[in-house]
């Protein structure tokens, strides 16, 4: 049975209402909530005087309409007691300004003080609900990372950075030679000389830069791994903890590591775009290659954007279906009720300020009725898009271009066109291996890990790679002769790179397209043809596009048009012809209209129509 | 008679010149001059050793042409002496940085050192100016929280809100209660625990953010008292502040209580809005029901704006004559003359740098000339609009539409309207009451004072409401339950609310219009009829404008367009057609033209032409 | 024999392939390098462990291609070591902020600290480079005030500053007086009572500021000269120091005083302008009226843009010879080769990462053979620009248009118009003369050197004021009566004065032109005579140009459109007609093509086309 339900927090309301809200929970299908993960304050009320009977209390209430509880451990909000008595567990930002309380995440994940008050309350969690049976899941901490926090330039910070760059380097020769720290005069002969890269004048060296990305994203992971060890230790019930949308400040794939199941926050976080919320789908998926949920799901209205826009109850259900379809085993909308007071108070719920239920509630209740047992099987390998979180950080220093944004601008467009070709897509890691896909996309993966492509030289499906792939070593610096494993695979020798302003034009097919961003100046090796060359720019008349084999290489940044006619060239067949999105199965398909219409769509030469927000499953006429 | 003068800095300039000055404002028709406010290192040029003699030659010279002096307190701008002995008195900003001398304002209102130094000085002028019949009004400070300065973060600060919130709320768990700090772990165990709303990673609970926005306003409101009690205690001359255009920080109802006489200070602060300062002297006359003083005109061109442009004599002629017919007893030029040196030697005066006379000092001349005896009566009371200083505040937290700005997109189009259909404007603040006026208008008023609402109840004339309004209750917390008496007014409940990034369509009379950064979904009861419909957006068919009786709510926000068919259809009765102004006594009516061209407008029938810039007096011909 | 050469760093590359790394150098056409600006740790490792051994054994490998150095004092870089045992040496910012390690340039000029290791790492270098005959030159330090480091408010600096001011001043009473700090209760009893103009509520003191600046830029000399003292001491090489494009935070004039040869570094800032490029040459050229070296010549793309764009390797051609035709008697490319790690990695150089050549090394090859005994003879005196550094400074004080940029939108739009009609433009600061040339131009020089003015006054040929020119004195006030001397030449006084937000019309000959920026309202003399007035705007009607004898006034901020009208209307004759640039020796012409096609220039009645890129020699045809 799948997962419903909603985020609730029996201590914002009276006693007296828990028992008429876990009565209109049940009404509405929901089978789980999640509760706890802002709760320290009123389970420590002073320093040591812990007391569960409100949490208690209201998970006997609320279990006797037969819904369980994702408890969630209170971290991310150390309370105000905490944070007088121990000031340094605060973040400091690159300027070295104190990051203060006042509002949530105000703690250093390095801080040793504060990981002792971690361990100290999960512990007490742990040994009260460790072995409630009406506990299912175990949520450490709430979003990791949010509002920026996964990186601090504290002093506690900088002492754990060079513990951690013992461990990695060994020795200060080896370091100061992998960061070409010789440059500009930076050898360290001290340890204790590495700092944070706080502000300076100008741009830090760019090895440090990504480590201490890579450190930060390592510290973030090591504070969590603290709170499994206890919840793992003492409790039989799956650990997750909840994701975010578009965040690419945490190494994922590291982090999916330790817990159970994925879960994640599903948010709009600026304009809709049905395919980014699909992307961080399939993302989410992949990182363990298995079934995820959606622990927090936009109910509509939320209060954290300049303008607070509504959406329709419709859409928050085509949402939770979209959801089902890419892989959830359930979703748990966030927020229960809206709440009056405090800092997210325009946030939408599925009841209204006052309890009264809203058209949201009604659609929520129709949409669990129609997914209860909803099951989908495991979704076809067909495509693929290579990921690497250090990727985005890499993205970050120095570059050819400051306003690629390697997320929106690289893997997106490329993302849209595959699913318009019909196809599922799955993403795929360093250590992953591509074999079983129709064909691979990498996206201008600036670092890209010499077993993906040694087994890409094993592949035998098609490749796309764009711009930038392989330019950088493990250490972010510009890789030199050891590129010959990525010239056997591409043909390709990138003499020049440069960033442009605007698009240049390119002669493609019979058509013309545009490059975007960066543009390379290649030299073609044996075996390697032109496809396509540029109009105008530096390179003009050098080529755009080269094939080599089974493997297509873009020197410049793509968009959705010419990405579709390179897949048409180079001969990936269309699955799905129409503006509905598809989802393929062993057994069926799932097809969903993400729109506020009626739209159709043509597969295998039959037409399908879907009414707006529709989401249903056929089974395929000819597969 | 009225008061016409200038800021005068005998200071600035050679004692050998001040007969002369003395003889061109007596030649210019001044009557009074402003001296004074920044003088405090002229008169005490070292610690204790206090000397008024400039000051006193310098007023025997003015009075010798019968001028009068108001007499400014210099604590705006302690001297550097001061601030090197006490670098405790400086302002601390939100992310924890001193804010230093250099300028001006550079003290932080709760200082206890300050407050004494405060204290000591201005008893010395009061001491020495108190009984001095030359002396006819005292003006306490200088533009109290101008460059920002209202509001402080400094442990001074932190520990005089702890007081403040003490008084307020008795308890700490009524205010863990009142402030709803269960959310996100925040209850407080001890006053000690609460901190300004410093720098943090996310928004601080709203209810805090607006307490701590009252607190900044009563302290300078307590800062002031401090400067009052010692000047009414020794001088029988009337006080003033100087209160500022566009300025929301300080609650000036309040301020209003504790001063004699309102003055302020007439600046176009952007592109040039007559209304905008139209709306600034009525605000001003309101504020204690009574007339009031300019205590500082400018002249031309000022010199703190990015491009500081010219304005003709004749625009600054009808700038004072606008101010009059507003309801001000006089008005004072800043400045007499150019200064050549320091921070505001761009901004233009009566005088040339060199001391000769300009176009400007002619206008001056004349209009004074003109204006020195205008009695013009007590306005009409006509129509109203409903200000509450803290909705100002309430608007800067957390909210649906980030982009909206109460006074520029709620209260300006609407003083626009009701001035464009020929009636005067008071503005009622809560306490105040709406009888005796044709119609009240209440834009997005967050939080509705309950009195106010009790008497609109009662109240027979029209009532227009705005989107927003009552959203909120004392504690800046979404008002629930409670609201019924504005339900009962109204005849509306809202069900959901949303920000909208662009205007949507509404269908209303015969025409269309468009609705702005808010919109909300109604649900009417008995006797509330719909008006207008929306056309487009998340509340598309729902009902935009309904009438209850004689009190219309618009679900959004409007502009000048829809608030003119909202009037047209709800009766009111245009008493002017016309690009000119209008104001009316019960004698008679001022008819006036900000522009530099000639126009007309017609009343009762009666076509009225005005040439560029012309102010005139007529009789009303039916009324 | 003219100096062709690149930076070159041997610590970033094995020993091994130096040998190598000399051979291509010699083969390029080599005979100069840069090494050791950023070699400090290198150098020493450890505190007071010097080693010599690398650079020595580098320098032999050079030298034995008859490759000579220019030396670099490694300053601009002081090792991680140094930082951590003398923190106190790192800038502070205006916020109050310390400015970390981690890039370069850190450290405070008036740090006495670092003062003294400044002097003993460059003792160690000229003691053991001093007579070294392979070293033909030394730069001190490297690129001054790069990445704004120029000005810092730290402790050090207030300290110093107030021992400038005491030599300035003399007296606090003459200080208080000329500063104007009885404005706003500034007036200083103590030295210790003055601050550096930290961030503060608004603007300080306009004298403060200007002198702030001076004593920054006198701070930067004033280290320099510590520098320069211990290394003509140590060494009869030539001392320069590289200086900067469009940079206007030190004063040049003074500094160049300091240095034997003047050297620049020549990048593209922004959208290309090979004016722009033209103009900085010209103003190194007229620093020291003296031939000079391009440091640094951007090969191509550089690394610190947000796009870093790419250029051709004829523009790099082309650069270098624009150069030598503006005076250059050298040009370094930054850098030999391409490095693969540090913040600077995707900066182009003449080899590419992996020590291949690249078309830029062969088109820069090419370009030494044909310059190598390249000779051009000084350029003829023909027409002058004004510059004085502190304007510069005085123009991001107050001022009635903040948008407004001296360089850019002052200067620049002159020198384009003078060079289109085909004349050198030499620069002249205070204390040149004017004498021996064709015309001169003033572009807004808010402070006029008096005795350049009175040798103005006797001056023969045409002069060309624009707006706001004289009209603030020696500090930083706005002149009054002291301004007679400019008033006789101009036969102006400007009444009054003000910012404009967009452009105005005004009629002026056959035609309309527009002014921008700012306008002044003028009263005219006898003998001044309207030559253009305003057709809109606040001085609409009032004279825009006006002309007195051979003085010429625009009461505005020009386009180039409007200088070519008024030059033609003052009977400057056109030099040449077309698109291509000119310089003129004694003997022979220059023709520039900065294009990136071909075009043409009609000289004294003769065509001369240019292929894209070209510059060539000619003979005047009639001269």
């Amino acid at each position: 049975m799948n997962w419903f339900g909603a985020a609730y927090y029996p201590e914002h309301w009276p006693r007296e209402r828990w028992k008429e809200d876990a009565r209109m929970m049940a009404y509405l299908g929901i089978n789980v909530v999640r509760i706890g993960e802002f709760s320290w304050s009123v389970v420590e009320k002073s320093p040591g005087d812990i007391d569960f009977s409100l949490l208690d209390e209201a998970i006997e209430v609320i279990y006797s309409e037969g819904i369980r509880v994702i408890m969630g451990t209170p971290t991310c909000t150390p309370p105000p007691w905490l944070v007088k008595r121990y000031p340094e567990i605060l973040q400091v930002d690159r300027d070295g300004l104190t990051i203060n309380a006042g509002s949530r995440r105000h703690y250093c994940f390095n801080s040793q003080v504060y990981r002792e008050e971690t361990i100290r309350i999960v512990k007490a969690y742990v040994e009260h609900y460790g072995r409630d049976p009406r506990v299912i899941a175990w949520q450490a901490d709430n979003e990791y990372g949010c509002h920026n926090s996964t990186v601090c330039y504290c002093e506690n910070c900088a002492i754990a950075f060079r513990e951690w760059l013992k461990k990695r380097y060994g020795t200060l020769d080896r370091l100061n030679q992998r960061w070409g720290t010789v440059f500009w005069s930076q050898v360290y002969r001290d340890w204790d000389e590495i700092d944070p890269p706080r502000r300076s004048l100008s741009s830090p060296n760019p090895s440090l830069m990504l480590d201490y990305r890579r450190f930060s994203s390592d510290s973030v992971l090591e504070y969590h791994i603290l709170q499994r060890d206890i919840i793992k230790k003492g409790s039989r019930a799956p650990l997750t903890h909840n994701f975010m949308v578009n965040f690419t400040e945490i190494d994922y794939k590291k982090m999916a590591e330790k817990v159970d199941f994925v879960s994640w926050d599903n948010y709009v976080m600026t304009d809709y775009d049905p395919d980014l919320q699909a992307l961080n789908h399939d993302l989410m998926r992949s990182l363990k290659k298995s079934s995820f949920l959606v622990m927090e799901q936009q109910p509509g209205r939320v209060n954290w954007r300049v303008v607070n826009e509504a959406y329709p109850p419709e859409q928050m259900a085509f949402w939770i279906k979209q959801s089902m379809a890419h892989g959830a085993f359930g979703s748990l909308v966030f927020r229960f009720r809206q709440l009056p007071f405090g800092a997210e108070q325009f946030h939408s719920g599925l009841l209204n300020y006052d309890g009264s239920t809203t058209e949201r509630a009604k659609a929520f209740a129709e949409t669990v009725k129609e997914l209860r047992n909803w099951k989908i099987d495991r979704l076809k390998k067909e495509a693929a898009i290579y990921i690497d979180y250090e990727n985005f950080w890499i993205g970050e220093t120095d570059n050819l271009n400051g306003n690629f944004n390697l997320l929106q601008d690289g893997i997106l467009p490329l993302y849209k066109t595959i699913r318009s070709f019909g196809y599922n897509v799955d993403f795929l890691f360093p250590g992953d291996s591509p074999s079983g896909y129709s064909f691979v996309c990498i996206p201008s993966a600036f670092k890209l890990d010499p077993e993906f492509l040694e087994a890409l030289q094993e592949f035998e499906g098609k490749i796309f790679i764009t711009a930038m792939t392989s330019q950088k070593d493990e250490n972010n610096n510009v890789r030199l002769q050891d590129n010959d494993s990525f010239k056997r695979l591409t043909g390709i020798r990138i003499i020049d790179a440069a960033g442009i302003k605007n698009p240049v034009r390119i002669s493609f097919g019979k058509d013309e397209y545009i490059g975007g961003f960066v543009i390379e100046a290649l030299e073609l090796t044996d075996g390697c043809e032109e496809m396509a060359v540029y109009l105008e720019g530096p390179f003009k008349g050098k080529p755009a596009i080269v094939k080599k084999g089974r493997c297509y290489y873009l020197s410049t940044v793509g968009d959705i048009e010419l990405f579709k006619e390179l897949f048409e060239l180079a001969g990936i067949k269309r699955m799905a012809n129409g503006s509905a999105r598809v989802l393929r199965t062993e057994s069926n398909m799932v097809l969903l209209n993400p729109f506020p219409y009626n739209i159709r769509i043509l597969i295998d030469g039959v037409v399908h129509n879907l009414r707006e927000y529709e989401v249903k499953v056929v089974l395929p006429q000819r597969i």
